[in-house]
């Protein structure tokens, strides 16, 4: 069997997605398409929309044929460890293809940059930390520093988010060795229609969770597969409300103004001295967007900033997050259809990682921070319906659609 | 100036109380009586009803002239260390009374107790021992082990729980070579009427809470003075709600479902392997009765239980409370009237332990254990109710009552 992977949030699924995967599809030519998708935390440190069961559902009714969880270990960090991360699974699964959506759209473009970057590294450092002592984040004075070495040819923007984990996916690859043939297809924005594939509207997952919490009249049915829609309105009605960062701030605020600034200083990425402003600001802010704009500088990106409190609220060490992101060392399956349990069953005695598909005594230390990443997730949930997340995290197996054929686009 | 101190929680402050500070007065003839009081957290490890300032509204009302705070290191323990603290506050604000609610009632029967376990001193901790191996608790086996002694002569009952705080008061004054007379007064029952002291009810602060709680008709106006039923008003709708541990439920279950078995076991009182029940019964419990009445076993007192618990949710470790129970090395005034600043004026500079008015940056440090603990009674309020109440730990002098009189009788 054929398989292709690919690297995905679905926070919400929408009919981008269902544009990725399909070009996937169309592209490779796979029998089984595996999606990594990130767990109830998402990259820029912020709580996915649904839980990850949710997101799974949405996933496997669009065609996704298996659906496995990218631990929190990689899914809340910088680019390059996400896609470390990432590739190794996909990798660890026997995918032969990795597809990827970005803002450029030319794979030869991507190598390019790749090895015009490697020739002239120790040049781009040097300019990166130059940049970064004008006081702007990371981010930024990558992509700077790449400018000022004026490359020739054709390269790939890097400060367009999806171009960058892109150029991650394929330095990963060939760090990791891995026989895996990146492909990337073009990203096609909110005004880009293509009738055969999207007859509606193609729009980001930011502007439809937007709409979806400031209730406007835009018209999200149009914006996602039926699929998606109908999981939506189950979940919240099942569990009473969406998740985002306001209906996290009173743990936020009461763990920031509990622990000690020596304990603080233990958690991951709480760098620099800013556990004291941490608890200055929590100290005097009412909410969460007031709390990040206090907190907000121009060395700290807002992304940067979320996955500090992501980890302060998710209790994380740098101990324990230097040690689960050395190497991925076991695969959650969230879901699978028939052709992914078929694929498993055929492949799975050749895997180098274990595989888990439920949590038990046995398994729950080895996957300590995702189990405890779930915990923390039902907390944007009001009792009862937290109560059932959280015990739900512990008695859910994978989800299972009993259907081997791609759905047709709706 | 003569100066009688006396212990309190005035959980709220109720026609008992009255009567014990007219008491204390009418047998000492005191022209100053102090008060040292728990924060916003008690020795039956719960949050108080109202907070501290609120309490201590309720105590100059009734004719308190000074009320100082016990702090959390001391309010929140067992009897022995509670009345170290609360000794050692007094004797260092120079009173020459201490004059405390018991049960018993006689003076003489305190002593005799007292001497009766010194002198049997190995005896009775080797009985204690016996009767803990059947699985009771200490306080059980130490009522026990006095009455398996066969004290002969009249003796205290140190089953009851004024009885043994009076008791450890005397011892604390002993050791500590305090020149102190301790002076006891019977509580009176609710039954018991007196008429020219309390034309109307005295029932006890348990029943008053139940009723605030319950909604009942029960008449709480009859057993509180106007004052304190005024203050209960007026602290509810500037709060929105009294303090109970229900509200606090949240929290606790976070905490507990995110901190780590090896970080609980730092917490204070976490011992015999305590931590591994306390997180799976936090997984199981949709609210605190619940919790409560999982984790309840016969080894284990509700009120140790609490205890324990109240130190998770203020995140107070073993070493922080060895270290700050070791000794009082600060005394916070939390409000006067004009006797309590004449007596200050007059003797504060004889006093060996400092005073602290108002938490500045100098005194946050030493008072850290108070200050947090006023923090996490702040979560047991919605917001914006919430943010007042942590701010207000920070700004608030103490609370001044302009009169020099005692109220008469309401």
């Amino acid at each position: 069997m054929k398989c292709a992977g690919i690297v995905v949030e679905y926070n919400p699924f929408h009919n981008g997605h269902l544009y990725h995967l399909q070009k996937t599809v169309e592209k490779t030519g796979a029998d089984c398409i595996i999606a990594v998708m990130s767990g109830n935390f998402l990259q820029r440190g912020e709580p996915a929309l649904v839980s990850k069961f949710s997101r799974t559902k949405m996933a496997l009714a669009a065609g996704v044929d298996l659906v496995v969880e990218l631990p929190y270990a990689f899914a809340t960090q910088k680019a390059e460890t996400f896609a470390t991360g990432a590739v190794q699974i996909l990798a660890d699964l026997g995918c032969q293809y990795l597809c990827f959506g970005s803002e450029s759209g030319k794979i030869d473009d991507f190598y390019r940059t790749m090895n015009f970057i490697e020739q002239n590294k120790e040049l781009f450092n040097r300019s990166v930390q130059t940049y970064m002592k004008t006081g702007i984040s990371y981010p930024k004075a990558c992509s700077m520093a790449f400018r000022s070495l004026n490359p020739t040819g054709m390269m790939v923007d890097l400060s367009k988010p999806n171009n960058i984990l892109g150029y991650h996916y394929m330095k990963a690859i060939k760090k990791q060795h891995r026989s895996i043939t990146p492909i990337t297809i073009k990203r096609i924005h909110s005004d880009y229609h293509e009738n055969n594939l999207s007859p509606k509207g193609i729009s980001s997952a930011t502007s439809i969770r937007q709409a979806l919490f400031s209730q406007t009249s835009f018209p999200i049915e149009a914006h996602v597969p039926k699929t998606t829609w109908n999981e939506l309105i189950r979940f919240k009605k099942e569990y009473g409300t969406f998740a985002h960062w306001e209906r996290y701030w009173s743990f936020l605020q009461y763990r920031l103004l509990h622990i000690r600034p020596k304990d603080l200083k233990n958690i991951y990425e709480v760098e620099e001295g800013i556990e004291h402003r941490l608890i200055g600001m929590a100290k005097e802010a009412s909410h969460f967007q007031a709390f990040m704009e206090k907190l907000k500088t121009k060395r700290y990106t807002w992304t940067r900033l979320q996955r500090i409190i992501t980890h302060i609220l998710t209790n994380t060490t740098k101990e324990e997050m230097e040690r689960r992101s050395e190497k991925v060392d076991y695969i959650r399956i969230l879901g699978l259809n028939e052709r992914g349990r078929k694929y498993l069953r055929k492949y799975k005695d050749s895997f180098p990682t274990p595989i888990i598909s439920k949590i038990s005594s046995l398994t729950e230390e080895k996957i300590y921070l995702d189990v405890r990443a779930g915990r923390t997730y039902a907390f944007g949930f009001d009792p009862p319906f937290r109560q059932q997340m959280i015990q739900l995290e512990y008695a859910r197996p994978p989800i299972i659609l009993e259907s081997d054929g791609r759905p047709s686009i709706s």
